[in-house]
């Protein structure tokens, strides 16, 4: 039996203009696993004067929970900290007294970094937990700054800090606490203005996806799936909230499905910003990325793990965690490729992302095997369901959840998702069974040959009559999937080859 | 990252007397993983006619089946295969006609097990997947063989196999398919006989506790636990479903809640020898064995896994499987133990098996991390609830995943469990969660000075003042749950040491 050597921690602290927060993780077979997570609401942005000067108050709260998280970083190794401050600290002429006090009460240097820095720290976080090809817009609204970062894969091309943010523009432009258009269009038009500067830059270096990142986006994306819409954000559905939000007259009557208490007094700001992104930079589409400013602060302290693939590390990951046989995953994922080219490729399913979810779907079924056999389905989908996996969005982790709950035995239909059309779904996972149950012998010598055909709906499996009489457990498994999927109004055919 | 070498493949086949089955499994960081299993309703017992002569058509359902078996067992190393016939295969006078073809069909020799063999390699299986302490009696009611064996640890000290069984009984006494009383008084007094011959070594040995293994008492199990009893069978609750049965005139019409149509037919005989054997053997309790003969041949196999404390490998395989911090887990283990010596120890919590779960609970706490954080209570009872524990009951098992799921955080009531009294399961929840919360600095060494005392319900926590203004985190989370579990009407005071 192996045995388990403790890894050791790793802390990552940001002392954000709306809140501080503690992250606190280990590294664990090629994957990070947070051990505990400390947030305080300390809004130090909102004891800035006029003068730019901190009020006392306001450092007191930072010091108070200051000496929270101090207890905690005692016992983790100090090459294994890293503690940065950001756009408050940045702007704060008496920054030097919350500093001397804040080093005295970690023991441990409190950085303050530049905007740029935090743009390209925020870049590695999105950079290692979200996968996808091409180049990517990175917006992440802050407290007080707003990141703006155009790269791709582990390079940053672009990284800009803009001077607003969350809660300088409540304090700003909702002073009065009222939710009226005329709030909202003043401080849509004020973020255009702070924009405005770096737009053609961007807009010239261009961009294929755009990943959001942080509170705002997160509690957009939150309310987004309380209303029961998709995960993707896009402008007609900012402003659809930014109507719901004028309903109420005032911040405090503020009701939205899905908006917690806590990101409510920072969110009509924060919508206004995002509003000012999305239509200054014509974006189509955002999605939410797994990290920000502390990841990047933990994966600029683990360098092990930086990798090209993060799928590819992901799925490793999953495979080793889970303990299950990877070169038998990697031939049941071969040839669900072999069967989806047969099959005319994006021809018969269109999706570009298609054949990868197959794969990873493929290389994951036998997770679940880990918890029990019998149930092993219904255990695949609850731990990729469950289970941060990077470079996977949200909707494409619950479709593989539900693809491999399916990967044997009883057959029923796939419930509504978003990573694919229906059709598309219900494609894959016959492609999945069958890729299973042809290397159900678990050798790849021993699969028999076969030409699967693809007619809309109905599929044509002709495989060699005299292999199947000397494979009669295989041959009853292929009879028994031909009714079930015939069953379900899926013709699967059998013919001689 | 750690490369996964996939681990070789065992197969275990009994062609028993009512099913044939294969068992094929992988040996995975010191557990056994189930990979397939295969079972065939062969009802080799049914087609012995009154000269012990098996029939054609019998033999051949028989090889119909092997066949099947023969595919897969082409991928499995030679070494890794074990193939056993049992009682029907001993009695029949034409066996050797069976065997030959059988044989020639599996590719590997299959052996006829004397009825010993059979009662030792069934107390091997129970011995690897039953924990507890104490000399054991096993009953384990087959198709046409019931052994009966007392052991302790890995040590059989009485083996016998007598000639009857759940399929021989149905014939010789349901014959007319009728559950009237005298069937069943026949029924049960016969059996009787046949067990009276070993009845006085059985005694004069004597035991500790009782197990059962196989489908008779699985079936049982599932019935007592679909009707809402719990799952120690009693000779009075074999009793109410003795009377159950007889409210159906045929055994076609029989109805009973939780039986599955494939179970019912042998029901009533396998119901009657069980009856027999408490009645005879004056057992007052009785639950259901993790494993028997097939897990038995798998563990003769994978001499590796021969360790004496089931539950200890149980335990190390779990923080393993999910690469927990063993050294951490076992601190709070002992800190948790300390806990529960203070508060009196069986004076405070009397059931014998108190103190060892609560270790079990500490020792797994975190193994829900290695899904997410956020949600870690949730999957630690996921895990726990749903994996195979030798050497946990399932009352145990679903106790242990309740109270991990309340580890920290919120603090709710725990729902209704078999494990032991609800005020004692309440008091290891607390006892559970102070000792996470007192080590949450992961280190030994900085565990505060303590001394708990118990009154009843009222817990006192006496503290160094000192120590806690030095650790203002510690003092925080200990004040919330002071008030959380005094909110719960568990009084839980902090008082100055």
């Amino acid at each position: 039996m192996s045995q388990v050597v403790p890894s050791p921690l790793y802390a990552a602290i940001d002392l954000g203009s709306n809140s501080f927060h503690m992250l606190i993780v280990r590294h664990v077979n090629g994957s990070v696993q947070t051990m505990a997570k400390i947030k305080r609401k300390v809004r130090l942005a909102a004891g800035l004067d006029e003068q730019n000067t901190l009020s006392e108050e306001a450092m007191q709260r930072g010091w108070d929970c200051l000496r929270l998280f101090a207890e905690r970083l005692q016992d983790i190794p100090g090459e294994n900290i890293r503690i940065v401050g950001t756009a408050t600290l940045r702007t704060a002429t008496n920054a030097d007294v919350f500093i001397r006090k804040a080093n005295q009460i970690l023991g441990y240097p409190l950085e303050v970094i530049p905007g740029t820095d935090e743009a390209a720290t925020i870049y590695k976080g999105v950079a290692h937990t979200s996968g996808g090809s091409g180049r990517r817009l990175v917006v992440d609204i802050g407290g007080a700054s707003t990141e703006l970062i155009i790269g791709e894969g582990f390079e940053a091309n672009a990284l800009t800090s803009l001077k607003m943010g969350c809660v300088t523009w409540l304090e700003k432009h909702f002073r009065n606490r009222q939710l009226t258009e005329s709030n909202f269009i003043q401080a849509i038009e004020d973020a255009k203005q702070v924009i405005r500067p770096v737009l053609q830059q961007y807009q010239k270096l261009g961009w294929d996806v755009c990943v959001g990142a942080s509170g705002t986006v997160q509690a957009l994306q939150e309310i987004m799936l309380a209303q029961g819409m998709d995960e993707v954000i896009t402008l007609a559905k900012l402003k659809r909230l930014q109507n719901q939000a004028m309903l109420a007259d005032h911040l405090e009557e503020l009701e939205i499905e899905g908006l917690t208490l806590e990101r409510a007094l920072v969110f009509p700001s924060g919508l206004s910003i995002l509003i000012a992104i999305f239509e200054l930079l014509n974006i189509s589409a955002m999605t939410l990325a797994g990290g920000a400013l502390r990841e990047g602060l933990v994966y600029e302290m683990i360098t092990e793990l930086r990798q090209d693939n993060i799928r590819e590390r992901t799925i490793k990951s999953m495979q080793s965690r889970y303990q299950i046989d990877d070169i038998y995953a990697g031939q049941v994922a071969n040839l669900a490729s072999q069967l989806f080219q047969q099959c005319g490729g994006s021809a018969w399913i269109p999706e570009p992302q298609s054949e990868m979810l197959l794969r990873t779907a493929a290389q994951l079924h036998e997770i679940g095997l880990s918890i029990d056999f019998k149930t092993g389905g219904q255990h695949n989908a609850y731990l990729i369901q469950h289970s941060d996996l990077p470079g996977f969005t949200r909707a494409q982790r619950y479709f593989l959840g539900e693809l491999t709950r399916r990967y044997r035995d009883t057959l029923t239909s796939l419930p509504e998702q978003h990573a694919l059309s229906s059709t598309s779904g219900k494609r894959l996972l016959r492609l999945l069974r069958l890729a299973v149950l042809l290397s159900h012998r678990r050798d790849q010598q021993l699969v028999p040959e076969f030409v699967v055909t693809a007619d809309k709906e109905k599929l044509t499996l002709s495989i060699d009559l005299q292999w199947l009489d000397n494979n009669p457990l295989t041959k009853a498994e292929l009879e028994t999937e031909s009714n079930r999927q015939t069953d379900m109004g899926w013709p699967l055919v059998l013919t001689e080859k």
